[in-house]
């Protein structure tokens, strides 16, 4: 039997990037999703279509009203996302609270219950590092928190977390991806996105792309407004 | 300014001997419960009711749809759930795997947002034996989490996670609640509970509860069908 592997996959470039690396490492891959009232909800029909297209074994999008707590300009509606800054200091107000955290704790449940031995999350220590749960240290002590959490982890079953793009700039993965097939302009990561999956240029987010594809010296494949 | 703390609070036996006991340490208390499919809804409107007569700053109850992920009889509506049994060995059908995981994060993310210094979670080690997720070395290692999850923990915020009752049995959980002047008729712990919350009295949480008032010498009050 295949190995599996549960994919944290929001459709955008990171995300696809894991999703087309952990395929051709030869896992059987579960994509996980979640609607958690982020404004970007087009995003979530660009996952749809790439996890159909990439052939995934199973795509289940959550929904998770984490919303309703506040303490993000991403899911309330009555903030503002501002264009990006560049002489900006701190978290960004689209920050989550413990967001990676909730994530990779339904992905370890899915995990245990369908015998996946891995969970790919694509984050970065590079280009987010104001953001703590995206550094080493965090996920190191997530995996040995998944050894207590679960019967299977007791008892024994490795599963761990794989955070393959962790010490790769944007532009790195933006090549590994590309060597791995990725066609990047299916994958949304605009705050603001459109219905239609176009994205503004100008947020946080498009900023960080845009570079991305600019060092990396591949087409910026991205559709624009 | 009062100190702050998120209580997990299901509206069971448990959760709510959490809530009585942190606001007689003195805690503004921010009650949080989920609506992840279980079937005893009846539950979420003991919780709505509790928390209400309790003067909790707030009460957030978070839809979150792990029920589609399957792996549990208490959100697969199409697996029955067995009456008790004494000689049953091993994890029963009811257990939601990473369940106390996926709560304590999505409580961690609340904590943060508040800037609460506790979380109140009812776990006990003493009478769900068999749950990795109950005992004293997971609580532990999440705490470690928690320092490396959030921004606040990094800072040196100090935000701890509290099992107050995970070395007692269910008889001195009542016996604790019934000198915190707790209201356990109001509660409802039954996996099958009526819509007007009554309870099985067959059902393996049923069964616990009874024998806690039992033991502690109390009459029991729960409104049985």
């Amino acid at each position: 039997m295949k190995k599996k592997a549960v994919i944290l996959f929001s459709g955008g470039l990171d995300s696809t990037t894991c999703l087309a690396l952990a395929k051709s490492e030869g896992y059987d891959c579960y994509a996980l999703s979640f609607d958690y009232g982020q404004r970007h909800n087009s995003e979530l029909n660009a996952a749809r279509k790439i996890a159909k297209k990439s052939n995934v074994m199973q795509h289940e999008v959550i929904s998770l009203s984490i919303g309703q707590l506040g303490g993000s300009s991403l899911t309330d509606k009555t903030q503002t996302i501002k264009d990006h800054d560049d002489n900006h200091v701190g978290i960004p107000s689209t920050y989550v609270p413990a967001r990676n955290t909730i994530m990779l704790s339904i992905a370890l449940g899915w995990a245990e219950i369908i015998n996946a031995e891995a969970i790919f999350i694509g984050v970065s220590s590079i280009d987010y590092s104001g953001y703590p749960d995206c550094r080493p240290e965090y996920i190191s002590k997530f995996n040995e928190l998944v050894d207590l959490a679960t019967k299977k982890g007791v008892e024994g079953h490795v599963l761990s977390i794989k955070t393959p793009l962790i010490n790769l700039s944007k532009a790195d993965t933006i090549k590994l991806g590309d060597s791995l097939g990725v066609d990047y302009s299916q994958t949304i990561s605009c705050y603001k996105a459109t219905d239609d999956g176009l994205a503004c240029g100008k947020c946080d987010s498009c900023a960080l792309r845009r570079k991305g594809f600019d060092e990396a010296k591949l087409p910026d494949t991205t559709r624009y407004i």
